[in-house]
């Protein structure tokens, strides 16, 4: 399935896409799509529901963040070797854990705002990862059961602040807007592996990030199994895992986000994002 | 006002504490205590209330954390001069900000469980800072009037996890049981001067930290302005200033947690922590 919260900032509803891609409400279903939502009984029963008797949702409504109450938004830094390469960083032994605020979660389409006197925003295409059922330090191997879904994660970065400004990064990971996520939740039933799927990024029409999932240094499965051995995972919590190369702070000479710059994004299977970058505004 | 909330995790009720020291019961005039009523509009209904009005709660119940539904949980580094020296780093140019995983967040007398195959799990007593209304970009002299009180935090870190493993801090500082907040959260108006409050940290009854807020690097102001640039603030979100001298790390030679040891602590008007440290628990 592909699920989906539909609606203005803050008054989303739940969605699903039907085979058609046609947007279909669930708010009679379910209330949200929330922690709640995200368990597999939950979820077996939404399978269940023949989409074609859904209502229909008229227009194209914006998406919002295809999960509801994130209560953490986990990022993975460094995790495919030719980007630590090109960020001019070593490989990193184990996971780099780091978090950006859950306030940076923002629409699949929503702008891109630039901070303040931001000089390096940064884009970078990401694998997220839904939680779904509660883990607490998993093995590898049950780690997947542990998983919802999967969806395409904008992890911008301003540089400057994350590794010029002191030596820890979220300062730079969490920024308004900084967290796009989606357009959907794509139930892991239709990811049968997470470690086999194409990424990219255009920023205006040219290509500038491309990899695929199989390169990663460490596999979704270790992410999560690892992770929640320092922290308890939750339903609704994400997990964005990390950048193939190609993004801005690697190009010689490096370039940045400016605005009216357009990033659009995709991942096999997960749809695409596409964003406008806009300047920063007050209040 | 020294608002809390009271009862078994996730079945708290809010309270507050009466100038007898009494518990009483709020539930009959807000449904919890979140970030709604975190606004100076409820606030000041809540301090218009005759607390001998309110039903006295029976027994010592359990005291969860102060605020319901915390959306961040950020951390401040090497916020002492003198810390930062035990700690053998460099004082730092502009605050360092790490968050905490929600999910670490625990009652002021809850048990401070030790991350399985945990060494270096260490004590840090510091002022908790809780957001009451939105802030983002707010001025230094502007940043007090979003702050709805104060409150003890234990930033528990694990330093093989924080320092050792990878070079971002929130690995070590987001365990289940690693954030101690309370045992109340007081209001602003209680609290005339934050840079003027003393604070320590005994360890089965020896006094391991003591300090002064007034020695902070970065005040509470700056700190509240600071963060705002990079991240907006909500209510309910919670700020921890860093920690003065006397961590275990800091220690020739150094001294960690081990099961059965006890952590009181204090900040001057804010109260008491107390909490047994117990070995890891699976499930």
């Amino acid at each position: 399935m592909k699920l989906l919260r539909y609606g203005r900032p803050g008054k989303e509803k739940p969605g699903l896409l039907d085979q058609e891609g046609r947007l279909r409400d669930l708010s009679s279903v379910i209330p949200d799509l929330g922690p709640t939502e995200l368990s597999d009984k939950v979820l077996r029963r939404l399978a269940k529901i023949d989409p074609s008797t859904l209502p229909l949702v008229r227009g194209t409504p914006r998406l919002g963040v295809p999960v509801a109450a994130v209560g953490k938004f986990i990022g993975i830094g460094l995790n495919y070797s030719d980007h630590a390469a090109e960020a001019g960083m070593p490989i990193p032994k184990e996971p780099i854990v780091f978090m950006k605020a859950t306030t940076s979660l923002s629409g699949a389409n929503d702008p891109v705002m630039l901070p303040r006197g931001s000089k390096k925003s940064d884009w970078e295409v990401e694998l997220g990862v839904v939680i779904g059922t509660m883990a607490r330090s998993v093995s590898e191997k049950d780690a997947l059961a542990h998983v919802a879904g999967y969806c395409i994660v904008n992890d911008v970065s301003e540089r400057e602040y994350q590794l010029e400004r002191g030596s820890q990064w979220d300062k730079g990971k969490g920024c308004d807007t900084f967290g796009p996520v989606g357009p959907w939740l794509v139930t892991r039933d239709e990811v049968p592996n997470p470690q086999r799927l194409e990424l990219w990024l255009e920023l205006n029409g040219e290509r500038v990030q491309s990899g695929n999932t199989r390169t990663m240094i460490f596999s979704v499965a270790k992410i999560v199994s690892y992770v929640s051995r320092f922290m308890t995972l939750m339903p609704g919590d994400i997990i964005t895992t990390g950048t193939p190369p190609g993004v801005g702070m690697g190009m010689k000479p490096q370039r940045f986000l400016k605005r009216g710059d357009e990033m659009v994004l995709g991942i096999d299977g997960l749809g695409e994002q596409r964003q406008a970058v806009v300047a920063y505004q007050a209040g």
